[in-house]
């Protein structure tokens, strides 16, 4: 097969260079950036001038793009997948995209024979190197089990969600889930410091309890030990509850914990943390008690 | 050793019987409930028809009672604790106390040579039947470690949090992040239903992702069949919260996670629910939203 | 002047026809409604078959339009005021609009030669009868002056505001406001009457302390009485609410208290309220306490 | 008639010097602070050297204290007015109390013939020299009657709520609604003021719109002039939130506006402006976006 596959940034160029190094398929790859270009031609991806020369021929087509109005200018805009795609295209958009927008290009797309599934990934960069990130495809289900053994020369568990749209549903409604779950360990931790309780026995006390998470785990050493680098950072994760939040907006659904956790996050930007990682909310807590974390007795 | 157990009701019984039946100790029983003090002595404990009858010769005294106001005039009110129980006394209070409460009570104590331990326990009723409570314990180390093999005779895992007030702290942090995750995991699957997804498959993903927690894999059997007989009632999660946010009010904690899920809380007791499962918190979504996660194509 | 009024119905309305009484302009008027329509012929209107007649031959366009998709759509979409108004035409849209369509209309017409100012009304459809209106207008400033005896002639003190969107901006933030005030008298009054306080005492004095509101005046003898019926639907209110926070999500500015009142309308609108009046937010309240202002000593 | 009054610090110091001057009764004065005690002596109180010495011989007890537990410290301590007032002594406490703690106070005294009547004030220091407070009064109703003459001479418009407690309850449902007024104000402004709109049109539009309150009307002059030198210091506006809070949690009352006020209050303290105005909230704001409402176009 022919694949053309458009942006190969921090996610997307091991994803993309994962399909080169475990298929054989030829893969034409295109990015405004020429280093991360050259990074997949390195490994035997063939550099494309444009979008339109990297689908032109394609029978499968990727993005992995940083918001919804990238993935939709590249799919529907001047010089994009629809126009320059071939009737008959499989495309799988792995960003993290707006349901209400997948929805949008796809039936647009539809309107040409291109056959377009949302296909988000779980996992963070550490997964797409590994090449065992999670994916959540929403979209045409033959489509889907025909392309099974392209999925998953990138990903470990391709799973069918439901129609277009129901792939980034289900990744807004985690990741929603787990940033509601860093404010409430936040807030728990930090109520445990004031109490001059010994975080650590805390933490340990909680991973084996009902108050454990996911997030949880991977929050505590973090925050305990007053490390901050993003492993995901928080204007991302911002984007991403957003976006679930407008879901819900369109939708009527009542928000009161991924609001509380949107406005902290707010919080947390206006502090100048937003290319910190998102766990970087527990600051917020911090500054209104004049106290850290990782150093529970002193002041930060 | 001589023991003084007082309140032997859903979570005291179980423990109670655990010790009777697991150690050679002589158990004095007070319960102002009959019925339940009865199937204590039926398994080899002593009737007490007093407070101060079954501590006035007790080596160890323990308490497992509804809520801190009780544990007070037990510890320290008229025919109480403090009154009657000899210098020398160790007490562990195994109820869900305020720690600002277990100290005032601590301290009265202490002056009359009496030393009270807070060593609330986790693990339910079932937990209590089996003898796998986890139980964190507050206040002397020695005596903490003195009476190990006594607490294991009834908790799988006793660890020594700190002062007194420690055990009871980590107890309110645990719930507190335990219901601020059930108040995620009620919203995320709202907003999965409203999207029309299927909520198997999205439990699925979420199981396996960073949303998880632990409370979500309890959570989402029980809202996905509709089942909401309490397994922990929502009337106890909230006397637990309450607890957590008085701590929090004292300390000048911002809890903008828990507070939200107080007031979820406060909107699922208006609606009848106080006496159901603490996962009733998301039928305050469904009522928003005239739809039910059980049957989410229909309305509720 | 000739004149081309778009959109009649409880707001455009009365305004169309204080125009027809007021002013020697000539006003052709389009509704889909046809009674509506009617009731503007009536005191003097010409009907128009079209959007395209009512604005062909007009030096001044007007609209007053339920949602900014409608606005857009007669604006700039087919057979609308960007394709059949003349170059030169002055525009005003008195609807409710998101300060971000109005922008973005403003500046597509502009390249036809049409100035178009966003110039959202308050009063309600009281003050439009009355033609006791005010009106914040945003765009160009000599188009507002010269203008204003136009204006005048159905609003009692229009106000510019600054450029094009200011005047929708102004709108969206004073009733983000009110909202917000709306839920903290219901809040308050909830407390008071769970308290066993006389409410008539209560509110005649807050009347006159640093808790009133310009809401809580029209509020308190409304939920007093029971009365909801709608002067202000609760739909309209989340609606203008829903601009004013996406609005907020575009600039980054936190909204606890906005998102607070959000969650509540839509547990209200959950209850079956949208059609009552916004103050119904305190039945979220009542149902949550089962007891009614109205009726404080009982149950709802 | 002898009054002796406890308490003459901000509020109690003019209170008290308004009955010395406007009536001619003897006024029994005592204070900690032997400054504040020397200005009421000036004037032609007689100091006293004890609560037990203020009160042994009056007819009327005052008392004007910080804090409940200061208040309950003075009415049924050692040394207090339990112990040393007469039977037959009307005692009214100025303080902003809780109801809860009101109750218990009048109830202890009630057991030994001294009648207690919770009569918070509102005005500030202002209205507290100027003798224009607003006086809200809980409890017998003759004895309030019989003593309006000695309210009015210190206070405009004493008003009788109900029994014990009424009057505090007035008093903090007010200023609940008061401080998330504020919240909405601030929140608001920012808002305009992050869409670029000019602030003093902005204000004037709501001044005279259905988002005006009595807060927003204070808050807006100094908000916009930056001015945050306290008029009622954050701290005090955190207490009595506080105390509003605890009594909604007393009778399960949802809260969902307060808390978030609570939250942005406790934030705003985290950032050291606890002895600023309580519009210090906006801050909070300013933080989060980096940028002042007193100068809207610049960076803070």
């Amino acid at each position: 097969m022919k694949i053309g596959f458009i942006g190969v940034g921090n996610m997307g160029g091991p994803m993309c260079r994962n399909i080169v190094k475990n298929t054989n398929h030829e893969v034409a790859v295109f990015d405004l950036n020429a280093d991360a270009l050259a990074r997949c031609v390195e490994v035997g991806g063939t550099a494309a001038g444009s979008v339109a020369e990297a689908v032109a021929n394609a029978d499968v087509v990727m993005t992995s793009l940083p918001k919804p109005p990238d993935v939709e200018a590249v799919a529907l805009g001047p010089g994009g997948i629809g126009e320059h795609a071939r009737p008959g295209t499989v495309y799988f958009d792995l960003s993290t995209n707006s349901p209400i927008v997948a929805r949008r290009i796809a039936e647009a797309l539809a309107a040409k024979g291109i056959t377009m599934l949302d296909a988000p990934v779980s996992g963070g960069v550490v997964g797409a190197e590994a090449g065992t990130l999670a994916i959540m495809v929403g979209g045409d289900h033959a489509a889907f089990e025909a392309h099974l053994p392209l999925l998953r020369s990138f990903a470990a568990n391709p799973i069918h969600m439901g129609d277009v749209g129901t792939g980034s549903t289900a990744k807004l409604v985690n990741n929603m889930m787990a940033f509601c779950n860093m404010a409430a360990a936040a807030e728990g931790l930090m109520l445990g410091a004031a109490a001059g309780i010994d975080l650590h026995k805390l933490a340990t006390v909680i991973r084996t309890s009902s108050g454990n998470s996911h997030i949880f785990q991977k929050f505590g050493d973090r925050a305990l030990s007053g490390q901050y680098e993003a492993a995901f950072a928080l204007d991302l994760a911002y984007k991403d509850l957003h976006l679930a939040l407008e879901l819900a907006d369109e939708l009527g659904v009542p928000t009161p914990a991924g609001a509380q956790t949107h406005n902290l996050m707010r919080l947390a930007r206006g502090l100048g943390l937003g290319g910190d990682d998102s766990s970087s909310v527990v600051r917020v807590y911090e500054q209104a008690l004049g106290r850290s974390l990782a150093r529970p007795s002193g002041r930060a």
